[in-house]
């Protein structure tokens, strides 16, 4: 696809905005201390095979695992107006796919595993990062380490999205269960940060939250 | 060299005590908002090279590179009972050649730069670590949030290590300028942290600082 549009890769870096989505695995660095090793990575792969499947349908980028952790752009290194919407609608369906994975786990007698995401939109400098030996399409710039930060407050299930994910949803209709300021170490200003628990037509995705009261958004938000 | 070894690299992932060394600029995150996006690939690449040939002379075991961050591992895939010493040594030479880099970047007119460095020894899972269609090499546990903890202590020109590091260092001598504890976010028991500013024969790798009182260890610490 990048071979077919000429010039939809800059070599140099640019900026744009795009969106950022972290997951991670809740509670599994804990779990790995006491599980074979095998096993650890067994489940682990498992998790990501699911997850990857799911990433691509919804046109991610993958730039990294870090253990259990994915990071994905969405909207570079080829350009989509909808980056926002793609990564929302792909982190529900992440949710929604945990179930598939820890099927897997309880057929294999494995502990279940839980997921949380963090999503965040923003002005990031993408590009071909690395040495002459060692290159890959990578993204720096201050939104990324908020995008860190608001999944580092995300619980196993849940989706975590900031005010400028939510403002870029445009006309796709968001649900959401919870917002709350959070004041991040190294970041000046607070963030708000809003629990999304599903996305209206044409995606349609809910997810299964017990307990929590579902707010929904009468307007966007400013 | 792996493929000369036969068994070096187990498939299915096993429990080895390694050291991991994570390093990141400091305050970079807030220069890459002035400056031209093509500027910050530049300096960002210049940076990355010149660290990778020195990681490359120690043997160490680049797994990411996460915008200017680099996460390296020493004593795997292949076994060095040696990985404490490799990864400290590695570190001195790292913020040693930030000279190089900077003169670099003012040859350039670009702004100088600073890296800080967090070291940890400690047992992890290590295997191939992915999806079928995207696996690499990587590694799990506990280790590497520590790891990522004691890095984030670091200050411009630092080598920060663990009491774990610092024992597996052996009959090599360290000289040390700072000692803390530090109670992270996530971790249970509080953690020693040491700033290393130089290592004694065959390596006689030493910081310049200026301030820094040193400690000279009388002996090996318990």
């Amino acid at each position: 696809k990048l071979l077919a549009t000429p010039g939809a890769l800059k070599l140099g870096g640019e900026k744009k905005e795009i969106t950022i989505m972290m997951s991670d695995l809740r509670g599994f660095t804990s779990l790995t201390e006491q599980l074979p090793p095998e096993t650890v990575v067994a489940i682990i792969n498992n998790y990501l095979k699911c997850m990857v499947d799911v990433i691509q349908n919804y046109n991610g980028t993958i730039l990294e695992f870090i253990g259990d952790a994915i990071m994905t752009i969405f909207g570079a290194p080829l350009w989509t107006s909808d980056h926002a919407v793609q990564a929302v609608a792909c982190a529900l369906e992440m949710q929604l796919a945990m179930e598939e994975v820890n099927r897997w786990n309880q057929d294999n007698n494995y502990p279940e595993i839980q997921m949380g995401i963090g999503i965040n939109t923003g002005h990031v400098v993408v590009g071909n990062i690395g040495s002459e030996k060692r290159t890959k399409y990578g993204c720096v710039g201050s939104q990324v380490n908020t995008t860190s930060r608001i999944e580092s407050y995300s619980l196993g299930g849940q989706v975590l999205i900031s005010r400028e994910t939510l403002q870029a949803l445009g006309d796709i209709r968001p649900e959401l269960s919870e917002e709350f300021e959070a004041s991040p170490k190294g970041i000046k200003e607070p963030i708000k940060i809003f629990s999304l628990s599903g996305l209206g037509d044409p995606y349609n995705l809910f997810l299964k939250q017990g307990g929590h009261e579902v707010i929904q958004l009468a307007e966007a938000v400013q």
